[in-house]
């Protein structure tokens, strides 16, 4: 059992919950909690920490002892386990996991493909949402361009509740060049955006679909907002200016999702 | 110009930006930034902090600099104000505000309410957004249950991005007793919950209606959903077992506006 915060590993550990560059370099990301653990596929898991005390609970659940013995596992002091945490309240199992990899024609492998194309989302909460709410509207891939945050940072990974290891996503250099090779593919790119005519519920998403979403503060930049095949907008009462990146994203991708599987057979009054 | 952040009204500040209970006993809450300055009804505005950069940028707008008058202000020091302030960068304007006081009865003048019960929302940026978004959508109000965050946490007003004047809400002290309010006022009350057999959109919400969201771990208790006239799901793709409460919040809001302004016409194919 590893007691010291002096420990080699438990100071890299640290180091990667607070420095992109460095999980970055190392390929990796952090996940910590036991449903992120259980979802991590097991081949890509690289090191395990348990603190002590959770090593008591998973003793008696017999799925949490089959992956561990696959996984190997480290246990640390709970003093240690503490200052490796990223949270306050730390439930003790920290997983390293290597990050998966993805090409454009991963996310494109559909008839139809349902895209998000981020420019600069900044917020790691809202990333992560983003990619969980996704994954429940049946997205086929994100697109990750300008200042987006690191989808790998930890309130991120925490945000998308296991979605990470399920959603394919790559970060665009250059978002102008993704956006022509959806049109070449002729998959329609819609921007929300508040100088859109028409709502978004009066669109069809049937097609291949990318919905672009910008910057919380400042929205989509014009270059790219120009090479969008359609604007839509979405209806705002009282003096709301704009909806969270988040929220929007999600109404987009529920639309889309509503129109796909055809679900919006109404009750009779 | 208050240059020390030993002066009594700055340590006052300082005291109602962390602890609830001050700003509570106080009847106030704190804002920041130019958006939320120039929203704050007037009249309620106690005092208004500006920093000395702030003070070069407001000249050169009159719309600002006529608020300015009718609310009054002092000046304070960068380096105070960065005391003061809740956020890293900040833009350098704070003001002190009156709360905002509803009944219950306010939130039920419409022939329709629309309104979103909250128990035991947690997040302060999920509560401001939900707000946010409950504008967007029209809700005619919102009431927090169980152990819901403080609306007057600085985060959350930041969320709001100026929701919080107006959309009324009002805390409910026994969730049970208010559910049964509602019943006898013949709004319809709907939980979103994983039980649900029906998917969220084929239920009419023209009537008057109250979405009921959860706890973000736990969503809503036996007892509360026991309480609520129908269950209703959101579907969900892949091993996506639950929403972000926000992101579930507005798609059940936007549902309803878009029945209720019926907006749903398609464009044909």
């Amino acid at each position: 059992m590893i007691t010291s915060s002096s420990n080699a590993r438990v100071k890299q550990v640290v180091q990667w919950q607070t420095k992109a560059k460095e999980r970055r370099e190392a390929g990796i990301f952090l996940t910590e909690g036991f449903k992120l653990f259980q979802e991590a596929p097991g081949e890509s898991v690289r090191e395990v920490y348990l603190s002590e005390d959770a090593m008591e609970k998973i003793k008696a659940d017999p799925i949490l002892v089959g992956k561990l013995r696959q996984t190997g596992y480290e246990t640390v002091s709970g003093e240690v386990f503490q200052k490796m945490s990223d949270t306050r309240t730390p439930q003790g199992i920290l997983c390293v996991v290597k990050r998966p990899e993805y090409t454009l024609e991963q996310l494109l492998n559909s008839e139809t493909p349902l895209l998000i194309v981020l420019e600069s989302v900044q917020d790691p909460g809202n990333l992560g949402t983003i990619l969980r709410t996704g994954e429940g509207a049946g997205v086929t891939g994100m697109i990750l361009g300008g200042e987006t945050a690191d989808i790998f940072n930890p309130k991120t990974i925490r945000a998308t509740m296991g979605s990470i290891f399920r959603v394919p996503f790559i970060y665009a250099e250059d978002l102008m060049k993704i956006l022509e090779i959806l049109r070449q593919k002729n998959i329609r790119t819609y921007a929300a955006h508040l100088s859109g005519k028409s709502y978004y519920d009066s669109f069809s998403f049937r097609t291949g679909a990318a919905f672009l979403i910008g910057n919380e503060g400042n929205g989509l930049s014009p270059e790219i907002t120009a090479q969008a095949e359609s604007l839509l907008k979405i209806p705002m009462d009282g003096q709301v200016e704009s909806l969270n990146a988040a929220v929007a994203a999600a109404l987009l991708m529920y639309e889309a999702r509503r129109q796909r599987k055809n679900l919006n057979g109404r009750m009779e009054e």
